[in-house]
């Protein structure tokens, strides 16, 4: 599967009392790390919104699994790819490290939601388009 | 003029690996209190963009001393009023106490941007509606 | 088991351009439900660090479920709880509703690390203190 | 005066529900400009903290002015250099832009804050070093 990397560096704002990344601070790094996956497959997001109806990708689950705290001024890498496609979802996974080390693992579980074509104040969930799956198939 | 006060607790997400609050937090406890004093008056922003076509009430300039820190666990007294109505902008003042010392002293100027009503994409400042005005007038 | 009930409006800063709570602002609300819910309890963080070498309670893991989406200007409730104590680590339980419906629901598995009583500089997971848990048996 | 130069991509997560940049996203990122310009010139933040002492350069003072919008989508560029350095302040600017049009402008006043060497819970300004401040003078 199409697959990023991308490496941060852990800044101030980024981290919390203790001098470790706040956690949710982890979860809009991989919410920002899907958008980079779509766009490096050829669907950026703000195009996404114009030119398909798409009212976005919402999470309705999410799983992250903490394995070691990250510093004020480490560098991690995350590496971000589709998992899974289901009928009208998927599974976007995230895994940060830190040199060789597994740090953060998350498991996004997103729908492909549309506004409805007749009714544009209606939103539904709606199978991932064939053209878009087989985007994230190569690398 | 019509004067909000709240009391917020300096909580983990707030603060710094300093363990004081992060900077940009205040602005953004700030511009929570312009929305809170404005449902005071009776305009919450909500029914504000629903009936007025508002789009918002953007800054176009803030400027904000920081004179002492507030540390983590503390609580703080926001108060919050606008100083100055002018034809299209309104300049909102904060106060943030630890006790009774001035900790921080912002000043928002904001403009009223509403759109057009003949081209929906078009937005435009406008002159802040006398009747919008009235209810700061009287606490 | 002791269950805290907060209220909470959606702000501006909240939300995403879809109009809606940007997830990850979810887990910012539990990790303050989770201090406030210790507060009720009589263990507020600030202390709990002073006075018990505990370094923290950060997260290892982290499961959500967004059901509902929430909007600029609902009122959400949340109720959270510890959900089980187990030797080191410990599960909070955080449910979001909009009126009666379940909008998230969050389980937060945290440890119990205190720095070490000979070397300031070395920390360790360590069972949560009885008297601790006591504390969360009843309401 | 050293200068920085970034390229941010404006994300879903900096902006708003009017689908342009929440204002207080700037002085974040301004923030870590900040930062950079100070490894730029050779004083990584956690360097300076670890063997100088040194407790952070808090803001006393920032201004800002907002000129044009940012909206989701956009990339924008930003130019940081210390503008003038006083006896225990500095002061940073920085200047966003769309393409070649001036979108915000923002000067942070900063202390040169320093952990007392005989007592490490007193912080006091202090002069900031002439090795610091050769170091801003050249590109």
């Amino acid at each position: 599967m199409r697959t990023i990397r991308r490496t941060l560096r852990v800044e101030w704002a980024h981290c919390d009392p203790a001098k470790i990344v706040f956690y949710p601070q982890y979860l809009i790094w991989f919410d920002s790390c899907t958008a980079w996956l779509f766009e490096a497959a050829g669907l950026p997001t703000a195009a996404l919104f114009a030119h398909h109806n798409l009212v976005g990708t919402p999470l309705v689950d999410v799983r992250a699994r903490f394995i070691l705290p990250s510093r004020f001024g480490d560098d991690v890498d995350i590496e971000s790819k589709v998992g899974e496609f289901r009928r009208s979802s998927f599974v976007v996974e995230h895994r940060l490290r830190k040199g060789d080390a597994l740090a953060v693992e998350c498991f996004e579980t997103r729908v492909w939601i549309r506004r409805h074509a007749d009714d544009p104040d209606a939103m539904q969930s709606q199978p991932v388009p064939d053209d878009v799956k087989a985007r994230f198939a190569v690398e």
